[in-house]
């Protein structure tokens, strides 16, 4: 088959025949029909020193991806051949202490599909069939291979009340982009996005932010509580990774109000905890993944709902044009870059 | 003044001149725009047992009302003449338990304006400056009149978690429909209502419901299994207080799920614990008042979102016309009634 | 093997040679040390209408054991050979809503071992894997044998607030009973015990109960709000399944307060809820099973911090002398019995 | 009467006369018992940068007290002379959104006793009577002259859940030290302390935690996980308000697991957020003062189960011995400092 595959360290990837995966005890196989590109992609792709320590070569990469269920290994019950299905590309072990206690998304012993195993930019791949969430009928491909960080939005947005409240994310990405719908349909009271590209910032306008800060101001904070009576925002959801995001997320929530971290910053970060956290009683919550299953159910009732995340995916490429799709990502100016596989 | 009066224990009440009250320390005297007609006004209008029981005639009555602060008592600093405000009923005294631990709306002393002290069918009322909600500039007094029964619904909707889950409503009366939209506007995926009444379950249609369902075929809890792909509902407010409503709430909350009880049923229920509750892990919630000053804050965001509930008011008549407003009440055809008394 | 097995419909079991089971993919077999009786235990073997609706025999009764691992089925690595372990009763299907929201233990499609499928008073029991809970190594099989019932009291517990709080359990059996040293070692300011049998009631004080009630004064919940300063218990931890039992927790719980159903009443129940749950917003939680597998690690934790449940067992009986084992249940006068199987 | 008085902008404070309050509207008088000295009072006595910017001398100060209502003002029903009360230093304005939503104790305009107005280091003291806790009868003045930093060590404990749960401890300041019992009282399965001067870790030996570590050996994380199977403490409160402190906080804490900030940093803290708080899925907390009146209840609540806190207490001295008293709070070997003021 086609594959993707970091063949050996050092920058870049290449297309190349690989051997199609066989699922084996507990596993299913699956013809892939779309993949997107995540961030974590792209420093493997360019082998940054995180990929470095992690990437064992050679390795199919990619891990947000939807398709069609071809063939199941022994034991499996939950999927069969032609179901439609989207990948979540967390492998929990079951057995350690987050894991018994519900939390299966933490697990101390967590494999990541496309980084840990074979991925899937690539014709066929082999996950847990556990790991395989039957699609809604009505679900586009388009949409089911981008549910993996359409999850993160939801999972940061959902571990938080939102009825009423004013919400502020900080960075739109795709993922910040899409928690901008998400956090709308579940009723916040308004929605506030910051970025510092102007792109990002016009996709923000499209998914439906009540307002929007170009925050290279540096009035993020003021202008949010501003726009709140003078309180602040009830929750922000941090999505950028960047310290100054970081910052104004903690400047501009209300006292006792709520701040979810999913933006990872590359290096530590320093916080004024007395009178950003301390004084104002801040809570803040890491968070990683998607809950499963409850994020999953979710997302479907959402997308049930008519929540619409097409207007992020800017760029669809055929496998083929893998290099082109990179590129875009890197620039800076795309917002989701999705990767069609099945012909 | 004229003021609507219990004058003595009997049905009926009578139009009056009644001296105008006169704000003592933590005081402010409202002149009243507009006020409301609850079912609980019904009671003490056909002096029921309850309203023997509890009500001291002579006695102005009427509890939901909204108009403009005249003057203040000694140490009132909260509100000024010229404030336009909506009444909170319920005064609590702020030194009980529940009142210490921040749930005044359950004091043990807990008083009701209108039934404990005279209340606001007319021209002018007295309530403790802390109980005068300072209105947000854009809410008429139509709304602001209502604002009493529209944080029952809110706080009932708030006490679950509503973002992407199945709503049931069972009971259409001024607050089962205000929650429809309240459920919606707080992201709920669906909202299902139920009502035995075809003029309610018309209004219901109009309020959003994304079914209305005929209580009176016996198979609610079918039907809602049918739309929620056979588990149920997530979450049901029951606002009829008739023991096959509230049976018909249990018999449609899935495992796990939430029903929030606000109707008041006029005699003992008979419930089968084992199956509607306990196999199935169910929660109940009594439901009371309104939140000081959660709920008030939620509604007020929530009316500033574009929450509309003028479409349940079917009734505006100006307080001479009491008979005929408490007739419409009475004939179970009506929505809300509401009474103007500022010329 | 020796089984005791409902052989055919009507009352009583035998003790007859049984075939030992083997273990299919994802199952384990375990040879039984103990095995605690349950009430549901008792109900079959009286063959009542619940019985015969859902028994068909022959079956293995019992689901209340523990004991060691002597062989796996195919894909097992969750437990091996030698492993002592306890039994989780409830099979839960993985698949259905609650499944994947976390919430097994009200599976839809849930199946009990000794009722849905051969149990555990016999010398060997063949489970899921998955099911075999891995025994902390101080623990005896004394206390592991009935620590599915005393995950009942543990979830039951868990699922309120304890921390300085008065607690009120009402029925003393041995869930009750298991229940006071559970509440007080996760903090509970006071433990109330109400029964009507004056064995349990000495029973409760042996476990630290600070203040034992005979219900059959019917003055359960006066009583309490005299110990409470007048406002009645934070939390009440329904364990008796009687109508009276269930009123006095409603009676004797405090505004806001919680209540805990966990007692199976033969029938539907009658109850206030005006005056009861609605004024005073009382909250009601239907209790099943054990969370998995939370209230397991909840309760391996308290025992490693020194529980001691023994108390309770007030007859060990060898498997032979079931006839007795089960009279004395019967008669009432016993807290638990429990069978030793494993010579 | 005599008090002490930062009396003109500089170190150190005088013992003068000064006048006597008068209780106005809404106040009750106070003559005090006995009074704590906070490390707050530390910093206005050494007049420290923070000190500088918010103390307009003269001011009479101290925030930590009890005492006996002398007289009250206009409309105060709450207290009268004779009652024995306990003082919360946070004067909460009433009108703020976060009072309105039941949060007084981050109020906007919050104002402090012996800071933005006169305090309690003198014999009488004014402050609004809802403001005054009523103690327990029982309750020595001892005790409730530290009621205040008790109450931030049980709002920091209460703000998790406890029972049953591994905790970690940072910092053994007198509040830290508190937390020890009150953990254990709350529940918690295991409680782990660490500090950096031996004389605290031996008094957190004294007041019952099941481990003590020499933070100084930077191997905190370590050991907490040895001790908890591997994976590290379910809550940690960080009460040293050190960045080691802060740090060893979140590298000992669990996936999942939950840190309460009570501790202030002198300066803004780098801190790793992608491996110790995203990646982990950790809950981060800012704690300040008590909740009004959850917290007071709590505390009154433990103190009756027996909490005992005066092992904490190292010094007790005369009001004219202050000089004293603040070296030996400076010298960093004492517990608690209490100065006796009511001859």
């Amino acid at each position: 088959m086609r594959a993707l595959v970091k063949t050996t360290p050092g920058y870049g990837c290449e297309l190349v025949d690989f051997p199609v995966p066989s699922p084996g005890p507990g596993e299913a196989l699956v013809r892939v029909a779309v993949a997107g590109i995540c961030g974590t992609d792209l420093h493997i792709y360019k082998w940054d020193p995180w990929a470095q320590s992690r990437i064992r070569p050679p390795r199919v990469i990619g891990h947000e991806f939807c398709g069609t269920v071809v063939a199941t290994g022994e034991g499996v019950d939950t999927v069969k051949a032609g179901d439609r299905v989207a990948g979540e590309c967390h492998v929990a072990c079951g057995r350690c202490v987050p894991c018994l206690g519900g939390q299966p998304h933490i697990c101390q012993r967590l494999e990541i599909i496309g980084i840990d195993c074979d991925g899937a930019f690539a014709e066929y791949v082999v996950l847990p069939a556990g790991n395989a969430w039957q699609l809604d009928q009505g679900i586009p491909f388009d949409v089911a291979a981008i549910m993996d960080p359409l999850g993160n939005a939801v999972h940061t947005a959902m571990a938080t009340e939102l009825p009423g409240r004013s919400v502020l994310i900080t960075g739109c990405g795709p993922i910040g982009l899409m928690a901008i719908p998400v956090c709308k349909m579940a009723g916040a009271g308004s929605v506030i996005a910051s970025d510092v590209t102007e792109s990002r910032l016009t996709l923000a306008r499209r998914m439906g932010a009540d307002l929007v800060l170009d925050a290279r101001d540096g009035a993020v904070a003021e202008r949010v509580r501003e726009r709140t009576g003078g309180s602040g925002a009830d929750a922000v959801l941090e999505m950028s990774g960047h310290p100054s995001g970081i910052r104004d997320a903690l400047q501009a929530v209300r006292g006792g109000g709520w701040v979810g971290l999913l933006g990872l910053p590359g290096a530590p970060v320093e916080l004024d905890l007395v009178n950003l956290v301390i004084f104002k009683e801040v809570r803040l919550q890491g968070i990683f993944g998607r809950l499963m299953w409850q994020t999953w159910e979710q997302m479907s009732a959402m997308l049930r709902q008519g929540l619409d995340i097409r207007p992020i995916i800017t760029h669809r490429l055929p496998l083929e044009r893998f290099k082109e799709a990179f590129e875009r990502l890197e620039s800076g100016g795309a917002g989701k870059v999705i990767l069609t596989i099945e012909s």
